[in-house]
């Protein structure tokens, strides 16, 4: 460290400035003294915080700013306590900064047909971390990948959820079976082709992970196709700003009333964004999209023509990605972003999958911990 | 039906003008065709849209608008497909109105210290519809409600889950000790009072329902409390709009590293608003706070100020219904909205209480469905 990165404070005491690596940050008193990491502030075992804003004092200023072995030491008054903040710890939290949230966060990387689908074996997958942590990865990625060596058998899909989480059970199951069915309580379960969807927009929480497994596949027809709704809704934007903030501006509803003592509604924009910007999900469902009455009839006209303009994208052969699943195979994906779809079946032959839910809070967190373990 | 109520056609054929009631309403032909309830566009058993927007011709317009029986017939161009509307339907759906999306949905209705905590019985819930879709609704209405009546066992917590849909397993389990432990993972079990305050903000998504049962409760203290967060996020908006709108603006961040395996992190707002305004949900917990990096530097003092503000209204105990369960007493939480806390315990006795999380979708579902029942 040179003179340069000592650090300054504000002549009322409640701004530090700091050199970290070549610029200068700047951090307030009141969020260093919130995230103090001191065993008074955070419980060293589970490092949850011990303390309330309530428990501060109204103002907290600070002074005695120095370095020494690649720590902050400051004192926060009017407690007179001092603290120690790592400048790595710092350098990975500063706040600092004039550039805007970015549309898509960082482990997102938009794809089209060309994309060759991740996939790993299912047994590599239970027994080597490096692969269940790469696999996992790619989910997080690009909202999809495939398993293959699975024991085509019924609840065999739950082995996959077991990787890195918890099933999400709802009204249809832990699983749900997807073949042809007689007075089907879903067109899911008949043999029409179905256009990329989303699954469940009209449940909120929505399922944010789906599994679907195959136990037979020897009808004719019936492959999968799995479609990018971040790249759908990055292309809409570039096409048409103004549709996508049509789309990310105004809830849509969706609906499903199909089985006896279900009545599910959801009102959630097709595209959501967080509020400062970035792509948060996409739901998509014509199937179970309810009359949209949230958009002012003054617009009614021009977001209808930006859902068109998405729908026709999503069809688009470019952006899809399409593979046939052969029993003892899978595919899961993020249902908050990969829409997934199925051509018609019929004829001789069987076709069956089976289906469940899972959430991305589990996978997430499973793949954040063997990255941890790798650090 | 008087001459008043003849529908008319725009002249290009792109909007209908049509008198529901008092008030001349407007309806697009796309929307009008994209919507229509005939068996081709709508499956007559399950109730989904059997098309989608891109088996609909470029342009859609209308001719021969005409009411009969209740009903508007109205004819689609270039297809020539004649579809019926019931008026009570098309009343149910308009979207030609000038008024804002509402902050608060109309089911939903703030509370303040002075309720009166809504209570059924266990066994009633279970055989008697009525008293159940009451308690389901008063959940709805205010995010909150007890359970009496249950027998004091391991797992009896199911039973109230079980009245409306499904629990929402996480690495936590399927239920959850809350109980004093040696080396706590979370400083849910310890003797700590805890600062009110949503369940797991740190997991996306959230779980939505929390339930909370009472085994055992002789120590001293252990009282537990719930506060309206909408209402103290309409406080903090009459109080201050600015602040509000900051918390609402950018997200924070949660996270929870406190078990092996285990690496939650969210980004999410503190207060999160549709993006036509409405109030959707609150998080809000100290203990699982991380350093907030989304706020700009030149913000991040008045948004410390405005959630300062706010955890001093969540601690006012004129927010703040409390109760001290007694074994075979439970109550659930829309953790999406309501905050729960507890005061300290210690000394002799023990206090014991199971959890689990489960979701909205199951709850509402149910709900509405018992409410078509009795329409």
């Amino acid at each position: 460290m040179n003179a340069q990165s000592t650090p300054r404070i504000s002549a009322d005491g409640t701004v530090l400035h700091l050199l970290l690596g070549e610029a200068e940050t700047r951090f307030h008193a009141i969020w260093l003294r919130d995230n103090a990491l001191d065993a008074d502030t955070r419980d060293p075992g589970n490092g949850q915080r011990l303390i309330t804003l309530g428990d501060l004092p109204d103002t907290v200023t600070l002074t005695d700013a120095r370095l020494a072995e690649g720590q902050l030491h400051i004192t926060f008054q009017p407690e007179g306590k001092t603290c120690a903040f790592p400048l790595r710890w710092l350098a990975d939290h500063t706040y600092d900064t004039s550039a805007p949230a970015p549309l898509l966060t960082k482990n997102v990387t938009p794809w089209d047909s060309a994309m060759a689908p991740p996939s790993a074996d299912l047994t590599a997958l239970q027994t080597n971390d490096d692969t269940r942590r790469d696999w996992l990865a790619s989910i997080r990625r690009y909202g999809f990948a495939k398993v293959t060596g699975m024991t085509p058998r019924e609840g065999g899909l739950f082995d996959i959820v077991d990787l890195f989480g918890y099933v999400r059970e709802t009204n249809y199951g832990r699983l749900f079976e997807v073949r042809t069915e007689v007075n089907p309580t879903n067109l899911a379960y008949t043999g029409l082709g179905l256009q990329a969807h989303t699954d469940n927009p009209y449940r909120d929480p929505v399922p944010t992970l789906q599994v679907l497994a195959c136990l037979e596949n020897s009808a004719t027809g019936g492959e999968n196709m799995v479609v990018d709704g971040f790249a759908a809704a990055l292309r809409l934007r570039d096409e048409n700003p103004a549709g996508f903030d049509l789309l990310a501006g105004y809830p849509m509803r969706f609906a499903y009333t199909g089985s006896a003592g279900v009545a599910l509604h959801s009102r959630r924009p097709m595209i959501e964004l967080s509020p400062d910007g970035t792509l948060q999900s996409i739901r998509f469902n014509a199937r179970s999209a309810a009359p949209c009455t949230d958009v002012p009839f003054d617009k009614m006209a021009d977001w209808y023509a930006a859902y068109r303009r998405l729908s026709d994208i999503i069809d688009d052969t470019a952006q899809e990605v399409h593979f046939k699943l052969a029993p003892g195979e899978a595919f899961i994906v993020d249902n908050t972003r990969v829409l997934h779809a199925r051509k018609g079946y019929s004829g001789a032959g069987n076709r069956w999958l089976q289906g469940c839910y899972a959430d991305k809070d589990g996978l997430l967190s499973t793949l954040a911990a063997l990255e941890a373990q790798d650090a």
